[in-house]
């Protein structure tokens, strides 16, 4: 394996709205920008888990209203807050990944990228360090790398990566991407061995990325380009909307890995969570003896197994089970650990009544 | 039957503290002060009640940290803002049913007390006022009077009254007072017809009421005299802290109804409601096709046969049956309606705490 990894630029990839994390995540700071976890925005944990992986400085990809915010947390991990690419509005993570191996390629050569959704949590560094180190010599030879959480229960709301040849080591090729199961085939995944949680996470060389992405989906790569050619250099580069919005929307799996016969899958197994809803808070949290999650001023009675959170006021649950409750400023919302995906039916009513409460996390004036 | 009425006077006991109602209701302002059923507090609907009773001005005992709110709902209601007899502590309903009666032997010569809490909803006006003039014509003849709600469900949270021979009309003497009883034997009242419950709302000549209390808890008598002694009048009757502590503290059920052979229950179909809890809440408020009683800026998805009270912030419920969930400005509390009673629980560990939140309504400065 190699030992020199500057060459390996980790890209976060800040894009997403958390909406299933409402109220506490709102368009104008999602949760990527909120201590969910612990004391430190998800974005800065991301940053702060690439201290000791030896790579180069890290490229963050983010919304442009963010750029403040992202620049706050680059600067206070000490990384340069000028190495930002903003988006106008996303167009999922294909073009995102685009635009940062233009960017890399024209100002690091031809490094690889190391794409970090910015909002995810990885308990172990160690183990991801490990599989990142694998991942480069793998992405070195010419290999489109994904990594693959090695799956603990039968998740029914990730899409799964089936395992083919084996490679190098735990490395394999990727035999098939494969969407959300039910629950009878998650079961089936996880006894099978083969399969694991597609992440989000990846590692390319630029040049490899660009080429299948000129092959598999050519209008991303000519939007992107363009996008890039016509972007604007001042705290961080700044795309063009107008190219921008002409390029397609697509995910880097639909885009290019699905369709890559050089995609191999590295395995992952290092506490890994998408933090993709209060029930994963809940799950990834400090459990108490009854099973509680309880953040800031809280107080319950007779009550187990529940996510709390306080934000300021005084909290308190008596008598439930199995419930969430979250706290702040000018929203609340109760709701059960089993569906606490119906948070998206609440903001959806919430938007068509243009509440201000279910995008913007500011007081009104 | 009397049709003369101007010999009645309303007696009303704001007592209450309401805990089982918090966090709306705290100690500088318990239920009583608050306006949980429509847009009026209680103390204002139990006066407003009164109208059309063709009864003498009503008088209050309350709390003497209360004296300002009480004299703003008499003044509220159209009534004399003086007529309050404001306790330094309470004492329960004896002594207070006392230091009115000696009150008003005092100025109003001997007129039957109508004795109310304040914090009771009664939504049949008119079948209230038909009560209470059966209830006048017979404590002029000299009965303790009691009203008995007639059951409408296996209660077990209250105590029952046994109703013995016929009386007059549908009054019955008191046969005996019973404890709260288990589900079994509450179910046996409700189908055996001679058991109501214990409503806490009495008529009595004053004088009456002073003879049976001097024969069967004569220290409180005395206590009671003693304190109005050297009660001071401003704008209303302060009692002497030192003679009142020195008064036992009893209900007038068990200083005087278990006792007397002159107790009369009066039938009470009124729907009445002693609110003392959210779940009662609950069950007389509006609830819609869901089953959920929602007040103020509430938002749910999936969600049914819950109790949701906004004050000010956005409160959303998603995918839960059979909750409630009450926001304050500085507190929420969410727990079952079947468990609303495990709120006790919730304001003791405040209090063990020394929260200002278990009892003061106003923010910190």
């Amino acid at each position: 394996m190699v030992s020199d990894y500057s060459n390996v630029v980790p890209v976060l990839m800040s894009g997403g709205a958390g909406t299933r994390l409402w109220p506490a995540s709102r368009s104008d700071r999602p949760k990527q920008f909120l201590p969910l976890v612990d004391e430190r925005t998800m974005v800065r944990a991301t940053l702060d888990r690439l201290i000791g992986l030896d790579a180069a400085e890290p490229l963050i990809v983010a919304n442009a209203g963010h750029a403040g915010l992202v620049a706050a947390e680059l600067r206070g991990a000490g990384f340069d807050p000028t190495r930002m690419i903003l988006e106008p509005f996303g167009r999922n993570t294909a073009p995102a990944a685009a635009v940062a191996a233009i960017e890399l390629s024209r100002n690091d050569g031809d490094p690889l990228m190391l794409l970090l959704p910015a909002d995810h949590v990885i308990e172990d560094v160690v183990a991801f360090h490990e599989a990142v180190h694998h991942a480069a010599a793998l992405a070195s030879a010419g290999s489109l790398v994904t990594f693959g959480i090695v799956p603990s229960h039968p998740e029914t709301g990730y899409g799964y990566i089936r395992a083919g040849e084996p490679v190098d080591g735990s490395a394999r090729m990727v035999a098939e991407f494969v969407e959300k199961p039910d629950r009878e085939t998650a079961q089936r995944y996880l006894t099978d061995g083969d399969y694991s949680w597609n992440s989000g996470m990846f590692m390319f060389r630029c040049s490899d990325y660009l080429a299948a992405l000129k092959e598999f989906a050519p209008q991303i790569e000519a939007g992107c380009l363009r996008t890039m050619a016509e972007s604007v250099r001042s705290d961080g580069v700044y795309l063009s909307s107008e190219q921008f919005a002409d390029t397609p929307a697509d995910s880097i799996d639909y885009a290019v890995m699905e369709h890559t016969t050089r995609g191999v899958v590295i395995p992952l197994e290092a506490g890994w969570s998408d933090v993709g809803s209060w029930t994963a808070l809940w799950e990834i949290g400090q459990r108490d003896d009854d099973g509680n999650v309880l953040i800031g001023d809280v107080t319950v009675a007779d009550t187990s197994n529940s996510y709390v959170r306080a934000d300021g006021r005084l909290v308190t649950v008596a008598g439930l089970d199995n419930v969430v409750v979250v706290d702040t400023h000018d929203a609340i919302l109760v709701t059960s650990l089993a569906k606490a995906q119906s948070v998206k039916a609440i903001v959806d009513m919430l938007k068509a009544q243009k509440r201000r409460e279910a995008t913007e996390s500011t007081e009104s004036d």
